[in-house]
């Protein structure tokens, strides 16, 4: 049964992925018509499953399943609709639909819940458009801040305007908001996204700890000018500059055993004969633990003021997102660890995630833990992410059983 | 008088800079709206100083002073009217205004000419929006290359849809073409573009030659992933390798001594939390010998396929400009000189250019020379491009100056 429902789940995140701002290439960011579209066919898989659905105030998209009675505290399981540009299908989309069908199972075993189940579908969790990460969660978490709303797009549209492009009213965001007392935890099963378990041929983990993230958007300014006529001793380059700083983000990442990556980098004015007068790009660093990021933060950054100071170039700072090690609670990590033995494998590994997660932003107002499946070669935010059927169903049946461990405790 | 007249000529360039593209920016390209208004503008100059004016059939804007008899061979005086992204004001378009300026003088002298004088506004010299330069200049010398028609701006238009959009017939073309029997040679004053005469504190120089460029539009190839779940043993970063090339290209460059300049360059997909998979960047290089130039060609190819052999990563180069260096004719240097001595220079300097200018493109039909003149600090591709009242007014002297040392001559 679970190898049929796995093809289902293959099957919706195909369907998923062909709702896309982009021809032959998967791109759905947030507040965009593209996530209106996913909203309504996930909220359509959720009725199906029995959930009673709505679209809370942050545009999320939720379900929820009662429990023995009205109105009992939720155990959450969810992850994210949104993708980053020329994304894979399963990021986020399939721990969605996973969590959809764990609810629909359990409500066909017709099992009496000491909880109600509520999935969530949040809206943003990769912070493509408007830069800053995790903006549906955090909503639900209630750790939202106010200054978000003058966040722009490429396009200028301030995510203030975007809630009302997309029919929500900003001053109705506390609605989304959730009490400690409303939840009694939240499960998230997610691909690995890095290649541990393809290597030790393994099918699930459970989630020890998420890493801690820091996002910078940094400024290389120098001069523009014309690149035949300047000589090399009178110009400040800032793309030379920027380039050497690139290099050294790579070596003192490495020498320091912290993921450092340089995702976004432009260089202005971008004429091709032009000394770049200007460089933005952008500095994404995690580890295991804050103390070693944060060292590293203090090399770049050092690194970085003796590049510009050498070449007559500025550098410039800000940081846009920052979230701290979560540790995933030992209770939830115990019940995952029964569900992974439930699915035929006796002795769980468990490892830590080193990319970022919605439950870094839901541990604010209740206890998380997070179920890992196997993706190819650790290939992730690309297309060609993939999975395993047999992966799913093992992650269907283990997450099931995970659950009904929570609702055995009581 | 010629004060009063540089200051009319820099009122001009005013008015010029004034039609943008962009707010607070000056930007205007091939084929725009803001082509269209500075065309119209400098035919209204030139019909004031007493020229016949017409667009040809490549969007150059023409304007002519018959010689003693109609039918006359042409004197040809002109520059550029197309600027780079957020360009100075004086970068060809200066040399534009002074030629109509010229024409002027010598119409009120009231001489009599051996030959028609002809001023030409060029339509693309800097190659902004279709990469490739010298487009209006090249379609003057009649060396058009049919494959350009598929060229695409940065929206997708082809040069030939651009062409149409504009109000010109790409059948047409060919109507632009000019013949070596039509003309006698063609002059054309510049800012210098580089900080010599500024540091000489000389006001103006003859042009020996005009150094030879290639560009390149080079990619990077890696593989895009998650930036927190790839390991770097398994990474195929393409910026990494990408930065590791420009500060190669800047290394060689120098040890040459040659000039080679990464004007653009971008990664994508651009997501902050994405490994880059790819990065395109443009390379410039020029010197005052070819050879020079193409054995760091050599070289920087050699260390570009040396980082990426090493990281995992494809390298590919498509040369989308070449121009050899370009000797100035020696009877028309001569009377370049002999201008510049008639503004009070006796001993007038001769320089290379390092900088390409459309003589390059129009040598290809007639002999052509160049009159420098001073810009402030050498800047210029920048909005801080700034040249001296006295300057101009120096330049025009040398420029009429050595237009009358032509008809003298007969």
């Amino acid at each position: 049964m679970s190898e049929t429902q796995a093809q289902l789940l293959l099957d919706r995140c195909d369907e998923l992925a062909a709702i896309s701002s982009r021809p032959d290439v998967l791109e759905r960011v947030h507040l965009s018509p593209e996530h209106r579209a996913a909203n309504d066919l996930v909220a359509g898989w959720m009725r199906e499953a029995g959930l009673k659905t709505w679209q809370d105030a942050a545009g999320n998209q939720c379900g929820r399943l009662e429990g023995r009675e009205p109105d009992l505290p939720a155990l959450l399981l969810g992850s994210h609709i949104d993708t980053v540009p020329d994304a894979g299908r399963y990021d986020g989309m399939l721990g969605v639909l996973l969590a959809i069908q764990v609810v629909s199972r359990i409500r066909d075993s017709g099992i009496e819940l000491p909880f109600a189940l509520e999935v969530v579908a949040f809206s943003d969790e990769e912070g493509t458009r408007f830069g800053t990460a995790l903006i549906g969660s955090r909503a639900l978490a209630g750790t939202w801040h106010d200054d978000w709303w003058n966040l722009t797009d490429k396009n200028g549209i301030t995510l203030f305007e975007a809630f009302q492009d997309f029919g929500l009213d900003p001053a109705r965001l506390p609605g989304a908001f959730r009490r400690p007392e409303e939840l009694v935890g939240y499960l998230e099963a997610h691909i690995e996204q890095g290649p541990i378990l393809d290597d030790a041929d393994r099918r699930l983990a459970v989630v020890s700890s998420i890493a801690g993230a820091r996002r910078f958007a940094l400024t290389v300014t120098g001069k523009a000018g014309h690149a035949g006529g300047t000589p090399f001793d009178r110009r400040r380059d800032a793309l030379v500059g920027a380039s050497e700083l690139v290099v050294a983000i790579e070596r003192i990442s490495k020498e320091r055993d912290v993921i450092g990556t340089v995702g976004r980098l432009q260089a202005f004015p971008g004429g091709v004969n032009v000394i770049p007068g200007l460089v933005e790009l952008s500095l994404d660093l995690r580890a295991e633990f804050d103390e070693d990021r944060d060292e590293s933060i203090r090399l770049i950054t050092e690194a970085a003021h003796e590049i510009c100071e050498r070449r007559g170039l500025a550098f410039h700072s800000t940081e846009i997102y920052r979230a701290d090690a979560v540790r995933c609670d030992l209770g939830l990590q115990e019940a995952i660890t029964a569900g992974i033995r439930a699915s035929g494998d006796q002795h769980p590994l468990s490892i830590w995630s080193r990319a970022g997660h919605d439950g870094m932003a839901v541990v604010a107002v209740t206890p998380v833990a997070m179920l890992f499946l196997r993706c190819k070669g650790g290939i992730s935010h690309h297309p060609d992410e993939a999975v395993k059927k047999a992966d799913v169903a093992a992650a269907l049946t283990a997450y099931e059983a995970a659950v009904r461990e929570l609702v055995n405790r009581g």
